[in-house]
């Protein structure tokens, strides 16, 4: 899915928090800035948005010489998200069909993206488990991820961001580990996950965990390392977290399930579901 | 006031909107949006945000031709507001205090401003009277702006945007039109009013009708003609509605009220007033 126009805004917007949270200096800021629109208006815009937003937390980087900076963050959502597990487990053992809870759960849990929102407060994520037992679940139909989850010898589950992790942790749970490779991003890139940030929520535990080799904040093939292509090439079966691996991957012609909440205009036209909705999706004709 | 990084985002998002409605060319759509990130790449961001914008509004006229590309939504607005009039009008008479309940209408009305929102609904605009009747008013007591109106031999009532125009119209009626002066921009700017905005309001009837020679959203004076500029430094009173006159003018020390919609974070933070609320503000200290 290539960025639109309408994603530019939303660009720069990622960009001044990400200015903000990587110095204090007003004049490094703007600086940030110029840099930052000075290469919006010269890049290749015929590329999904997170390829886009790599670029600009590249330039962030080489100012700055901070090489994660939300570092910070992304443990205090692992730890807002971490002290929910008692919660969590209560729900799923009320539950009459734990792998659907625990979809539910993964799902709702996307919400905690700082890519898409400028802000992810306490309230919206001890909102998630609200959310994730009362707002329609839209697109396929989960039994049919159940049923390829059960028929595949290899699943690999694309990871989004950090503190969502937890939640993944829980769905991960209900499937059976042995077959399951967990993929975070290879370098810091917004407040996606990495190799660190899976271990602090305990995804470690639940399945077979691994890098991709790229800093994008989204699944870009061609920015990953050669393991990595040769696990995604040689899975049965891909699931697919957050709008950042829906944009990288939406044209793939893998057997992808796609798990997202929808957090743009864009999104919910190019999938046709509307913004904040839970969405399980296996695009058709695959 | 000067522009912050979080105006930004937002100077993008109405260059997007401006591309749009001037062209449907995707291509130019994009070439326009190249040289509008450029432009803020490089511009001088100490500046007030609708200076900035100006320059955005100028590429876009240069590389379209198009003078005025919001002169249909103008037209509409303008239309919409008109339909309202009886409705104002017994608004008017039952009220106990026609000057509070003009100044009401004439601040509410200040929603139509697609400089600070995306977009203006219809719902919008048929909910300013609502809002003009219910919300809170806040900051300078509207007596010591009457008191300074009947004190004053000349008042200079600083338009913003096309379709609140008309609810101008309402308050101007309440004020002693031989000693108003109601000046507009003296060249498109995304959608204030110009002169033909502010006849089909009807304000050339209830005052002296004058442009200020800029085609900036806002009330820059260097941009301004000589003959404004000497109406702006020798009036008794001036009456500025809107963010963009604030953002021009708050740092000015000339006597102005300024009547404005709160409509950002920014402008929420500067005035000490929140985000929607309606707003007569003359700065303390002068």
């Amino acid at each position: 899915m290539n960025a639109e126009l309408e994603c530019l805004p939303c660009l720069v917007r990622q960009a001044r928090e990400a200015a903000i949270i990587s110095t204090d200096d007003p004049s490094m800021q703007k600086n940030i800035m110029r840099r930052c629109l000075a290469y919006m208006s010269r890049t290749n815009l015929d590329r999904s948005p997170p390829e886009i937003a790599q670029g600009i937390g590249r330039i962030i980087k080489s100012m700055t010489g901070i090489e994660d900076p939300y570092r910070k963050v992304k443990s205090l959502h692992t730890a807002a998200a971490l002290e929910m597990l008692p919660e969590m487990d209560r729900i799923l053992a009320a539950s009459a069909d734990p792998f659907v809870a625990g979809l539910r759960l993964a799902i709702a849990g996307n919400i905690i993206d700082l890519g898409a929102r400028g802000k992810v407060s306490d309230e919206d994520i001890s909102g998630i488990l609200n959310e994730a037992m009362h707002l329609p679940l839209y697109g396929t139909d989960p039994e049919e991820l159940k049923t390829e989850i059960d028929r595949a010898d290899s699943v690999l589950y694309l990871a989004d961001n950090a503190g969502e992790t937890v939640f993944d942790r829980k769905f991960l749970e209900q499937l059976p580990g042995e077959k399951i490779t967990v993929a975070v991003r290879g370098a810091p890139a917004i407040n996606d996950a990495t190799l660190d940030d899976a271990r602090a929520a305990g995804l470690d535990r639940v399945a077979r965990l691994i890098d991709n080799g790229s800093g994008t904040p989204a699944t870009v093939l061609s920015d990953c390392s050669e393991e990595f292509r040769q696990i995604f090439e040689n899975t049965d079966l891909i699931i697919a977290k957050g709008q950042g691996n829906y944009e990288s991957l939406s044209s793939s012609d893998a057997n992808i399930y796609f798990l997202f909440r929808v957090k743009c205009d864009l999104v919910a036209e190019h999938s046709g579901f509307p913004v904040g909705s839970l969405v399980l999706l296996k695009p058709s004709g695959r």
